[in-house]
């Protein structure tokens, strides 16, 4: 069984298409390679594949992915796929545009919260997933489901804010409203946590990663307040519903103790210097045990 | 003033995700390069440019298409676009997803039909467009606009039909709703007109495409059952809203006789056999003075 990363940046990607600083700017002068937005796949030829989160990035992730590809001589004719269920973990448009891609009557499931799939409900643009071969099911923390064999996913609560596009409506400082979740994907042999966006690393929260082998974290920004140093945006990390890597409360620090095989930062804005291999803030990381994600990278779960 | 190519596939892209079949398996196969959905670009480096359609490969296309890149060294600093404005001309989802791509606090204008406005207005998940930002304005058919200096655009309405996902609250045989539009462009020097969904060349049309020096027309299907035949699907061409382009009513017959300096087929499906360059379909429309886009090719206008 494997993890496969189809997008390894946060929304936007990397380089972001309206952004000539940062880390955009090596992308731009082919000084580092090109990331799309956060997504991962789990599964084998065997069992096929379940997607967590559909980036707006998707239809090109599946491109470059060929586990992801239709296979010729399949029982259901020319139209396949392996893709068995896409799921969820928020609302945000970086984790279900990717959706749009996915129409063209092919039979898959959708799991979510309850609360993302009224999102995707709301918006007759989704109404091209024709019912009749794309099954919604409401996926609440603490369920666990088997889309494919061999293979256990549960959601869990990561405290978070409601997707920007619903922040009016809903109030920014409304806390954690069911919007953002992480994920726990076990195997016989190995637990995976799936994080891409986590506001605070709780009591609760550490004790999960504790038992963890493997672990994909929140890697938005290194520094709270990079992207306005950089010109790129007013807002922090914090403002955003991510922790800075760097800082007394963000993942090096209160996760030195966990004794993980593999530790990897996800979901990197264009904004954050960990991309970049020579900086400072990548030697950091490095020297605290952690790596970076990127598109392609497939390890054993 | 050139007209970029941004996009050249119908909707679903070459290959479709989910399909071993037709010309995607050409691609799977390394036989054919990838294309990726209907779009095109219009403008200069001097004035910016404009998009026609905003497919949901946009984020790719901006990044495989130098003239689209931001700039370095920008008055407006780190965070700029020389995208000026992106003209809708339906609301098929192929058409406006990718508006989710422009998203980031970035100044530019919207143009469509106000059925096509609503329809965006409608989806919640299009709020990631800060009307701070982006600015939205109708525009009817017959109208003229300039978004940039030195070019004019102006919308007409092509026999079509509804976009699928409102096909079951509109209902299919309504005809022409206003949803399918063609578009005109006009520098001091050329006329082009880009036609990428079309259900019937009428006088009126035919007229049109006369005076015009360049034409991009819809290239869905070559054969009207074309996807039916390779057990791609049971639609159609004409249920698609798609002219065949070898019948009698179809580009080729209608159209030979106008004095385009170029005319090329555009909008054109993972079904249809003039993809490749050794077909019989392919040869046909060469012999007929007509040639194909592909994603990346650029004409002066």
């Amino acid at each position: 069984m494997d993890l496969i990363v189809l997008g390894a940046a946060a929304g936007g990607g990397l380089p972001q298409w309206n952004c000539a600083g940062g880390q955009s700017a090596n992308v731009w002068h082919n000084r580092l390679p090109a990331q799309t937005q956060a997504s991962v796949a789990v599964g084998s030829p065997e069992t096929g594949y379940v997607v967590i989160n559909a980036s707006p990035d998707l239809r090109q992730q599946i491109l470059q992915t060929p586990q992801l590809h239709p296979r010729d001589q399949h029982p259901m004719g020319v139209r396949n796929t392996p893709i068995r269920a896409v799921i969820l973990t928020n609302a945000d448009v970086d984790n279900v545009a990717g959706l749009l891609n996915l129409r063209e009557k092919q039979s898959f499931d959708i799991y979510g919260p309850t609360k993302v799939l009224e999102v995707i409900n709301e918006n007759s643009i989704f109404a091209v997933l024709d019912p009749e071969f794309v099954k919604q099911y409401p996926l609440e923390t603490t369920e666990m489901i088997r889309p494919i064999p061999g293979v256990e996913f549960e959601l869990f609560t990561v405290a978070g804010k409601a997707p920007l596009y619903l922040e009016d409506s809903l109030g920014f400082e409304s806390g954690d409203l069911g919007f953002t979740s992480g994920i726990e994907i076990r195997t016989e042999t190995s637990k995976t946590l799936v994080i891409s966006s986590c506001a605070q690393i709780d009591q609760k929260l550490q004790e999960r990663i504790e038992t963890a082998d493997h672990l994909l974290f929140d890697g938005t920004v290194f520094e709270d307040d990079e992207m306005t140093q950089l010109g790129l945006g007013e807002k922090t990390g914090r403002r955003m519903g991510h922790l800075p890597i760097s800082g007394g409360d963000g993942p090096i620090a209160q996760l030195s103790h966990c004794k993980l095989k593999t530790k990897r930062f996800f979901h990197i804005n264009n904004s954050n210097p960990i991309w970049d291999e020579q900086s400072l803030a990548h030697r950091t990381i490095r020297d605290a045990g952690w790596d970076i994600c990127h598109d392609g990278l497939v390890f054993e779960i």
